[in-house]
């Protein structure tokens, strides 16, 4: 998987210099941390740590995995990183689902990158009426999710579930978790309302966008009729699906989560 | 400015269906809009009616500038069409600007896409310390946001201002145009906090968002230190410049702005 390294193409000369000389470089290893522990890096972060960063020998590394959370290391040289000591410990995040009907190429990537960056614990595409896109490519998703967890400062990364249609979702969803639906309809509440009237016990929220062209009318009345399905309105602006998402995750912490 | 034609080229065969049949199609029409008046569309948007969209005779083609408003206008072919009544009238949205030290091509380009659909009315670049981009296509800039505004349904869209640097904006800033300064440090007050604790009567706000480095820490400070500036914190995860910008909007908009 290409952690690290996609992100690398897109810098300026700028960041490369920032990357080389003081931006914490941290990588996403799957495999158990703890302290005094020597590890190989695996062949693309040694290519990544060696040749693109330049590291010398004694450069600081942090590494991470949502088991372990994350650790101080030191490059030893030859694709070599010695475990210092714990900086981040594992935690367990207040579950935050991403539901979305798939979007193109390029656009559902962006989503998954910000989705991460704002703390979504599991994306869950669902197949509604207006669905265009079915094909999802999970494994680039995934990288995607991994080398934003990298970048954000995460020790873990979202979850990509497999596609289901939207009643199979909503029939075998686990009522404790209330879906935050982002109804473009305008009957809805406004978020901000709809948050604020979530008790506080309830810890495990979803967010739900609708596909480009919008829900069909019995898709939304079928939503509507459940307990755990919270219609929000976001103003009279049409918004782009990718729009919505970032927008109400960024409310919804505000609000409810984590940067309270 | 290719109004209207640049998404089509992005759109999927089901969407080109949605939009030849049922879709608003609205165009941003530079000229006084009054019931009754015929108008003779310009070549690109001629071209995109006619071709692209393969409009008939009497269909209906929805126009708008922030003067006039939206008015509805029959097509009646031959690249001409006649404004029928007003649909929705010119209004002053209330002043959001969103400040943001430039980033590379593309990502500027969404920032000012999703600002737009999320209704910033005026976009200030700014160069910091740590920028590295200083060259900007306002013209580009421009038509993006006249595109998103066709499609998000507003009848204005951002002026998007000169870059300028950050002390010259600061000290020629309209201190009743409250500064939301998106602050990476930490030391800010929760946003939706500092949101919440503005006085009704403030009207106008911006929206400051640093560079992909950061600002510098005498910048920071500096920032911190003038009145009509207030700092605010999004959680412990890095965002990048233009999550920040999305999210930000969007928690502005909920607690402070139109969607509440």
């Amino acid at each position: 998987m290409p952690t690290g390294l996609s992100s690398l193409a897109n810098l300026k000369y700028g960041d490369i210099f920032a990357e080389r000389f003081s931006m914490k470089v941290r990588l996403f290893i799957d495999v158990n941390l703890a302290s005094g522990e020597i590890i190989e890096l695996r062949k693309d972060h040694k290519h990544y740590v060696q040749n693109v960063l330049r590291c010398r020998s004694g450069r600081e590394i942090f590494v991470f995995n949502p088991n372990d959370g994350e650790y101080k290391a030191i490059f030893k040289g030859e694709g070599q990183i010695e475990i210092v000591e714990q900086t981040i410990e594992p935690i367990r995040e207040n579950g935050l689902s991403l539901i979305f009907a798939p979007i193109k190429f390029g656009k559902i990537d962006y989503m998954v990158q910000k989705a991460t960056e704002l703390g979504v614990t599991r994306i869950q595409p669902v197949q509604t009426r207006f669905t265009a896109i079915t094909r999802i490519n999970y494994d680039r998703l995934s990288a995607n999710a991994i080398e934003a967890a990298e970048q954000t400062g995460r020790i873990n990364f979202p979850h990509i579930d497999e596609i289901m249609s939207l009643e199979k979702l909503i029939e075998s969803w686990d009522k404790k978790q209330k879906i935050i639906f982002c109804d473009e309809s305008k009957t809805g509440k406004p978020i901000k309302q709809v948050l604020e009237s979530m008790p506080k016990t309830a810890k495990d929220f979803a967010i739900l966008i609708g596909p480009e062209g919008g829900f069909a009318k019995d898709e939304a009345e079928y939503l509507r009729g459940k307990k755990f399905v919270h219609p929000a309105s976001m103003g009279k602006r049409l918004l782009r699906a990718e729009t919505a998402a970032i927008a109400a995750l960024g409310v919804f912490q505000a609000i409810k989560g984590d940067w309270n």
